[in-house]
Formats: structure tokens, C-alpha cells, sequence
């Protein structure tokens, strides 16, 4: 057993809050004791300890969770992001062969090892940066192989020890294809949930928005993944008010994403199904609107964070950055932004063996350079000291 | 003479644009020649190649601008930060002993040599991150030598070759010093303006606004410190719609900055006076409101950035965050956010050897981990490969 001393600030995302000059036992990879220095842990535990490792005074966190990300995709669509910003609409840039056709195009014609490779790059930066699980979408082959191989590709990635755990969402139902009709590859979608499921993904998600999918078709795709044993999650009120959230409520989904849209009514709705508000500030900044979060926070909505990563608008693996944003473009206090990339995104992924730090969960965990949590508001983009695994020191 | 080959894209600040396929002579501290690598260089210039290196390529911009910063300070305010993200007034947090005051009573007790390790440090991570010149303000002393030793480390530091480029502010206006009186302050920063222009500063800066100075003390400030020879820079129209932005107009400030409440009224004075609006979205985001950046614009004001790093709300030292926020929160094409940080900056401060990619200017250079400048959208951090200041590299 190895015991973490001298922890300055410990996030523990329990009832005993933050807890000061604390220590932290764990045990093979879950932490077996966590609290303050002084007692410190009984004694049937301070006998099994063989080793100690100082923080220095840092601050500790439970590894963050990054709820809603897009990282399989190949190519580069940087020139397309200096146009949109300069005032080219999606539409055009989308008619002359750019948006997410042009992913989708890239992604079909990279060779399944050299797009594992990409993922693989991706998911390490995650890492470093202090997230130790990611939700990770499929979405940009929008054809069965592709998707099945996205899923596994995903599947494969979240067993490296090296890289953050994955929790793997099979999201066919990102767009219409080129060319394609969208009833029509609903249908066919819906044909492919139980492979996806067998293939390892753990949920459906569908792209629930004007433009893209109806309720109606949604209803369809998210229903056929839970008879395959999928979990649902859904985009839903991002680009308009078109009922994706009601539509998370009604099928009890894990996380309804982005909410731009909703409203009242939504959040009462949301609350009362249990289902996790997962929010992207880089998106919503993007976009020019905030999501309503005190109106979710005050209906009792559980919030959860994303990068929403992708390779359209958000490149960002930095959850500490997220973090900050949260504070700044959402009126997120510090704690609440905490708590929302912590036991928020464990509740959003549906994961009980993390999240917090106490006895029996996973020794995921960050000891950051700073010695406040306020430093995340400050930082922009606070960098760890450390980042370990199951009580495995990954990056450092 | 030293040619950078293989330039991807070479974002130049001048008519040029960005040229694709570029290569960049260098001799000396400066830049000899730039442009297209077919047809390359004029004869006089190819015969004095000595050395030849690759940009693999990648895209090069000049050396980032940061145009206004508040790095000289000790102490930590990080459980302030959090607690005013979870809605404490800064009044409060300023009446327990928080607030600006808690930093002048930290920076007066740090000894000037710690002090000026403290700076360093900070100084070293914004060349780190690709910005080459720095604004950097005193004001946390308050008090006449506290504030001369402030202007003393600057100018200093700005002289070592490992750091960026320092253009120091004397800031002694900053806030009135726990215990005093706002009129009697101003005729004693008045004083001031003398020696603080002899121990190096370049500018003079007020904070103008609400529960700062009123714009009457703040015309004698700056006028003071004209007389002494420091031009005249200002906090403007931050908290409230407070005259900030007229008095820069009248008295031809170089820069007028924050402008959170500032006017159409405002951007055509700031036009006509050639006044630069030095933006920090960091800081709007924070405060929740964000400057009239379209109508600035529009009225032909030249912008610049900044990080506004300081104790109190950002640590930031990323411009490249900076242009990705100011994308993202300000609306600005990547094209006006990259012109902010490099042409616009120099005109902040009034500085005609840098800013730009041509011939005769100072041969400062980041050479970006990305191929496309709207990477910097993308990527809210993008890193640099390779920062050079007059010709070295000096961070890769």
C-alpha cells in the first residue's frame, strides 16, 4: 500500500468537501483511505503502508472526466475554421466540399491502423492534461463498417494502460450521409446498434437538431440501441429549440448534450428522468449562446463537462481549461465546475468507481500545480504535476 | 545570413498577407528578406545564405504582442478567485483583506531580489508560449519606491536576452493605497512620473473608472507624466461608461484599454486621435460583458490584445489562448485576432521595428505546431515549435 502525504487542498467530491493537509492510501488501483493528515488513517490501514510519496503541498483532484468528445476522425479542416470565422456560412463552406463531409471524406479514406494511430495521439494529450476518462463518439464514417470499426478502435484504445479509459458512444446517426436520405439511414442505423454494442460501444447517441435528425427519427435510432443493450445520450436543443431534450427525458437517457435551447420546461423534465445536462463551454462560445445552467442547477440537474472535441470548431483536450470557461462564460462557481468534471461526468457516463476520492473508487487522480482549486479559474488551463491511473503515474 | 525554408504559410502582417511556400532570410537581428519560395530571394541576398533551415512546414508568424500585463506581484489569490466565482462581492473580499490590497501588502513585503525572480519566471512563460514582447505595468506597490524598484525590474529584465522584450508601464495610479486619499495619491504619483520615466518606463497608465480615479485625476496624472516624457496610456471605460475613452482622445494616449462600456461616440474619438483599443477578452469574458469590438472596427480604431495577466482574475500567458478567445467571445475573424497580436500590438506601444514579416524588421518569430492560422480557432492554446527573438531561438 502507498500512501500520499502531504496533499495541500484534496478535491474529494464527497461531503467532506475539500479536505486540507490531507493523505490518501491506495491499494493495488483504488484508493483505500482518504482524509485529513491528523489522525490520518486507522490503524489497520497505517500498518499496510510500504511506501509514501509527498505532494509538496499541492492540490489533489480526482482525474477529470470529459464527457462528450469526437476524437475519431482524420484530416484537417483549419482553413475552413479561418473562413467560418471570417463570416463564410457553414452552408457554403459545407456546398464547396468542406464541414463534416469533408471529415467524413478523410476519415473513410484513412487506413484503419493509421486512424487507430491518430485516435491513439489524441487520447495522450487527454492524458497530460489531467482527464483520465473520455466518453468518445464514432460519427464520421457514417457507414456500417467504418462505425463498427470506430467502435472498435475506441474499444481497443480505452484497454491501453497508457491512454485515459474510454467509454465508447456509437453515434451512426451523426448526420446524413453524403448523399444520403435521412429516413432512410435511420433505418439502416438502426440495424447497426446490436453490431455496435457487440463491438464494444456502451451507448447511442444521435445528432437530435434542425438540419439533422427529428425527434421522431431519434426516437428510432436511441430506442433500437437500448433493445441492443445501448445506453442512450443525444445532442438535443443546440442549434434550435427541437425537443431532444424532452425526447432524453421521456427514453430516461444518461446525459442530454449542449442544450443551448432549453428551457424551463426542459430542465424540470430533465431533472425529473435523472438525466445528466453534459455542457461544452468552447462550444457554446463558439456558437454565441450560453445554456440556461441555473436554471438547470436550480431545477436539481446534475451537470457534467466537455471539450467536444472535434475536428470542426474545438480541438481543446484540456478539461482544466474547460473548467476555467465554465467559470467564465457559464457563471460556473469553481466548486460547481469541479464537481460538474468530477461526480458530474461520472454520473453522465453512468460510472460509479469514480469521480470522488474515498475508499473503494479508482485511484484516478491529479496532483496539480497550484495549491487552491481557485487556480483553474485563474490558470486557463492548469497543467498537472502528475497524472495516475489506477494509482499508476501515466504523465507526469 | 540564415534562411528559414519550408514556411507552410508565413502569416507576414504586411500587404503580402499570408504567403504559402515562403522562406525568410535573416541576418543579424533582423529580417533581410521574405516572401515566396519561387522565385526566392534576389541574387544579393542568395549569395550571403550561410545556413539553411527547415520549418517542416509549418506556419510562422511574428512574435506575439502582448499589450497589456500586470506581472510584477507576489502573493496568491487563488481561494479569493473561488470564492468570488461562487458569488462573494469583491467588496467583501476586499473588506476581509482580499482584493488588490492583499497583493500590495504582498508585493511590498517580497524583497526586490525575489521579486524579480518572481517576474522572471512569469516573464520566461510567455516566451515560452510565443510572445515576444511583453507590456508589463508596475502599480502594486503604490508607494514611491515600491513602484520605482518595479519600474527598475522591468527595465532589467527586459535587457536579458533569455525573456521577452519588456515595455514597462509605471502604473502608480493603479488604485488608491490602503489608507489614502484619492486626491492626495494623484499629486503624489504626480511626483512620481519623473523618476519613473528615468528608471526606464516608457508609459504612464491610470486606472480610470468608477471607485478608481475620476477622469480630472486622471488628466493630471498622464499629463504629469507627458511632461516627464512617458506616453500616455489608460484603463478605460472598464466597470462603467466612466469618460476614459474621451480623455485618451484628448490627449493622444497610445492606447486606451478594456472599453467594456465604450460607446460609438467613444470608437470615433479613438479613431480620429489614433488611439489603439487594446482588448483583453480574458477579462470581458470574466466580467461578463464583452467591448464594442464590431463597432470599434467599424469606425477604422486599430485593435490590439492582451492577456491581462494580474493576481486578481488571469494568469494567462498564452496569446495564442488570447487570439482563440477573442475569436470566440469578441466574434473577430482569426485574420483581425492574429492582426491584434502582432500589428496591433506594435501600435499599441508605438513600436515600428517589429509586428510585422519584412525586411528591416527585428527578426522575432514563432514558428506554430500547425500548418493553417486557423489552428489558432481551433486549438484554444496552440503551441509553438520554435520561438525566435532577433534571429535566436529561444524557446522550442
Amino acid at each position: 500500500m502507498r500512501l500520499l502525504n502531504h496533499i495541500g487542498r484534496l478535491y474529494t467530491g464527497t461531503r467532506l468537501g475539500v479536505v486540507e493537509n490531507a493523505v490518501l492510501a491506495i491499494e493495488g488501483d483504488r484508493i483505500a483511505w482518504a482524509g485529513p493528515a491528523e489522525p490520518g488513517p486507522p490503524q489497520e490501514v497505517r500498518t499496510r503502508i510500504e511506501e509514501e510519496d509527498s505532494c509538496g503541498g499541492a492540490l489533489v483532484t480526482p482525474g477529470f472526466i470529459d464527457a462528450h468528445t469526437h476524437p475519431v476522425y482524420a484530416g484537417d479542416r483549419m482553413a475552413e475554421i479561418a473562413q467560418r470565422s471570417a463570416g463564410e456560412s457553414y452552408e457554403n463552406i459545407a456546398g464547396a466540399g468542406g464541414g463534416i463531409g469533408a471529415t467524413v471524406a478523410a476519415t473513410r479514406q484513412e487506413p484503419a491502423r493509421e486512424l487507430r494511430e491518430l485516435v491513439a495521439g489524441r487520447l495522450s494529450a487527454w492524458l497530460r492534461d489531467g482527464t483520465t476518462t473520455i466518453e468518445a463518439k464514432t460519427g464520421y464514417h457514417l457507414e456500417r463498417e467504418g462505425e463498427l470499426d470506430a467502435v472498435g478502435i475506441l474499444t481497443e484504445l480505452g484497454l491501453d494502460p497508457s491512454l485515459p479509459r474510454v467509454e465508447s458512444t456509437f453515434l451512426g446517426a451523426h448526420a446524413v450521409p453524403p448523399g444520403g436520405v435521412a429516413d432512410t439511414f435511420i433505418d439502416e442505423v438502426v440495424e447497426w446498434c446490436g453490431p455496435a454494442a457487440a463491438a464494444g460501444a456502451r451507448f447511442c447517441d444521435v445528432f437530435c437538431d434542425e438540419g439533422y435528425f427529428s425527434v421522431p427519427q431519434s426516437r428510432k435510432v436511441l430506442a433500437a440501441g437500448k433493445r441492443a443493450g445501448l445506453i442512450p445520450r443525444i445532442h438535443a436543443d443546440e442549434l434550435a429549440h427541437s425537443g431532444g431534450s424532452l425526447l432524453a427525458a421521456e427514453l430516461g437517457a444518461q446525459s442530454a448534450d449542449h442544450l443551448l435551447y432549453a428551457d424551463e420546461d426542459d430542465a424540470r423534465a430533465l431533472a425529473e428522468a435523472g438525466v445528466v445536462a453534459t455542457l461544452a463551454p468552447g462550444t457554446a462560445l463558439a456558437m454565441g449562446r450560453m445554456p440556461p445552467v441555473h436554471t438547470f442547477l436550480d431545477a436539481g440537474v446534475t451537470l457534467a463537462l466537455g471539450t467536444d472535441h472535434n475536428p470542426g470548431t474545438c480541438g481543446a483536450t484540456s478539461m482544466s481549461l474547460v473548467v476555467a470557461l465554465a467559470v467564465a462564460a457559464f457563471g460556473l462557481s469553481v466548486d460547481e465546475a469541479l464537481a460538474a468534471v468530477t461526480v458530474g461526468g461520472a454520473r453522465s457516463l453512468g460510472l460509479k468507481d469514480r469521480g470522488t476520492v474515498e475508499a473503494g473508487k479508482l485511484a484516478d487522480l491529479v496532483v496539480w500545480d497550484a495549491e487552491h482549486e481557485g487556480a483553474f479559474a485563474w490558470s486557463y488551463g492548469l497543467a498537472p504535476l502528475e497524472v495516475m491511473l489506477g494509482g499508476r503515474v501515466t504523465a507526469r
